[in-house]
């Protein structure tokens, strides 16, 4: 098949990895829009529409919420170097690879980064954040992950946000991987900067990181010492340049990953942010009972597993890459590995946004099953679909 | 006329600013293929013919040649905070707004930013540079903008090249609007790093920042004392995750961002630098031709104008905005107003990419000719469309 210069078209994937997911062809369509000069007032509109729609994603009334003109990780970024200064005390909830790349990060900012551990599929308790705060002399931020992509582990963060406010620490989170298919209530929940991705649950593709600072965050950005060290990630710059009145040029935003993105939230909440989240539980549910029913084991802490990507532990004697060459090659069909200390020890299955459906679920089963079976595991076909289809009846019923 | 959720549709423009420009529907077409995952074994050959096309265009052997995950200030970042650490002394050309931008990232780098300064439309002397190299015990670096979009100004960088070797200091230049219009000889010129943004006279859309590191850059980078202070701009975990064998997980580069950048390099390529430069070059001419016998003043300096930005005075009497507005609202056509001191004083036209076509000069030229009349302006009708036509039948035949 030829390609848009004659040279071999790229193959067109099911997207069921950690991220990207697949796109609705209705934002690959806003992608695919015209491009719009970064000071256009018909583009400064579809800024302003953007910002609206993140805040009610977020759930926050906070004005400060944009997207960054990088991926997720730049709004780590982001968020670390707005909040830290140099010498500053951050506690950090590391349970994960993404909790490590946060130490690491604040590290380069300068901070102090106190590392407040769980094992790797299993939350951060509370009350270990708690005795960490006590221990220190003044902590200027918590920082953890809402969904920690590389174990498949849903922390709650009520707690944590109340202790955030107890011990005048700034609350940051990490909601990359959970915004649009769990609730990430800032307000609600006390998170002083919260970012995420695009290429997740919000579906549209990547290159962009939402992100939103709240009443806090501000004040403590007012009292700085010194500048932030990112002129490129500088809050303060980006927020004149998508608030300020006149807008103040600082860097040429990408339209077309903004008009994507714009559309990815109407899509998003014209579903509706509760059916949103039920679909992806629903699918999420099925997906590891389906697993479980085929005799693999899920790797998160029962009861605090994510909906949205599903950790699954490789089988003692299967090569999981073959797995995922076989899926990928033969079935068009991309899975994630394992990160840092899981590689090559667990699959990473998510069910993110438009990825998110009931024939991506049975699809993936399907195509597990075959290649596992290809392996030699022992399994009794079509367990794995018919668990699942269970588990969407049972659900269904529950919301009847 | 509805857009993909029945919201009013953005409007088509004609992207005569500086930057973003249009984007061919070829190019189009590449950004909207489906997404792919950031590891896919398809998107790491889209990675490495990238790679090598980039390599084409900034004409140099660096192995060390990608684009980054941000635009083209997020180049600028990368170069300067790769290259320097606390406390080095790096030479800044300030003859604009982005040399002015250069002192203050360099400065957030913990770096000593010692400004050459020339006035805004006029080049930076070698002679300058030297002076201010003697005068330093030890420079780290020297920093000049190539393209000069805030005055329109190109800068020759070849015995600043020579000077940055004499003296051990890396040579970093900003092509953000030159790449792909004017020569920009990497290894010939001794740059020693140089950062370009897609949506100029590459012609792919903005988001992305080619970068290219070459040996003694490595050098440099190879004995830091200390990390690099961005994370997610460190060039050597970029390096991993762009040329590891096998490669490392970093972040999640934006596929459809890079699949258009790819088309746009082929395209770039296919026409042949050689004639893309001329392309620029004759219209470029014909509109300042054009300009000059409407009566109007260009900016910078004569010799040294760059052909695919033009920086033009506005008339005494005539209010800028209302040409700009008249142009965008009633013509579809965005030209860009000036920039800090310039604001106000100056419009910037750009023929950059697909936008530098003799149609879009005629276009721009006739559109102008009509919005300052409007405003009582005195011109011959028809001098300015009737000289730009002069000069591309003069250039051609020069060619002849």
């Amino acid at each position: 098949m030829a390609g848009p210069s004659g040279e071999t078209a790229t193959p067109v994937r099911v997207l069921l990895g950690p991220g990207p997911s697949s796109v609705h062809p209705q934002v690959t369509a806003a992608l695919a829009a015209p491009v719009l000069g970064h000071m256009d007032p018909a583009f400064i509109k579809v800024m302003d529409d953007t910002m609206a729609l993140l805040r009610q994603v977020f759930q926050t009334h906070n004005a400060l919420t944009l997207p960054l003109s990088g991926t997720g990780s730049s709004g780590m970024e982001a968020a670390l170097c707005n909040a830290l200064e140099p010498g500053d005390t951050i506690v950090v909830g590391v349970n994960g690879y993404f909790g490590t790349r946060m130490m690491e990060m604040a590290a380069r900012c300068g901070a102090r980064p106190v590392p407040v551990e769980a094992d790797w599929g299993r939350v951060i308790a509370p009350e270990a954040i708690e005795s960490a705060l006590r221990r220190q002399a003044r902590v200027k931020a918590i920082a953890v992950v809402h969904a920690e992509t590389s174990t498949g582990v849903l922390q709650p963060l009520e707690d944590i946000g109340r202790l955030a406010q107890e011990h005048g620490a700034l609350l940051i989170v990490d909601a990359v991987t959970s915004l649009g298919g769990h609730a990430v209530a800032v307000d609600d929940w006390g998170i002083d900067i919260c970012y995420s991705g695009t290429q997740k649950c919000l579906g549209a593709p990547p290159g962009l990181a939402p992100i939103t600072f709240g009443d806090r965050a501000l004040e403590a950005l007012a009292k700085r010492q010194s500048k932030v060290q990112s002129w490129y990630l500088d809050i303060s710059l980006l927020r004149d340049y998508w608030m300020g009145s006149p807008r103040t040029y600082h860097h040429t935003a990408s339209s077309p990953l903004v008009l994507a993105l714009r559309e990815a939230l109407r899509m998003v909440l014209a579903e509706g942010l509760a059916a949103q989240f039920k679909r992806h539980l629903t699918n999420g549910a099925a997906l590891q009972g389906g697993l479980e029913a085929m005799g693999l084991k899920l790797f998160a802490q029962e009861g605090r597993r994510l909906s949205v990507l599903t950790a699954v532990r490789v089988p003692d004697g299967i090569d999981e890459l073959r797995v995922r060459q076989a899926l990928l090659n033969e079935e068009g069909i991309e899975i994630g590995g394992g990160l840092g200390e899981l590689r090559g020890k667990i699959w990473r299955i998510g069910l993110m946004g438009y990825s998110s459906s009931k024939q991506n679920a049975l699809m993936v089963l399907s195509a597990l099953e075959r290649a596992l079976a290809r392996q030699g595991f022992e399994l009794s076909p079509g367990i794995g679909v018919e668990t699942a289809e269970r588990v969407w009846k049972m659900m269904d019923s529950l919301a009847a």
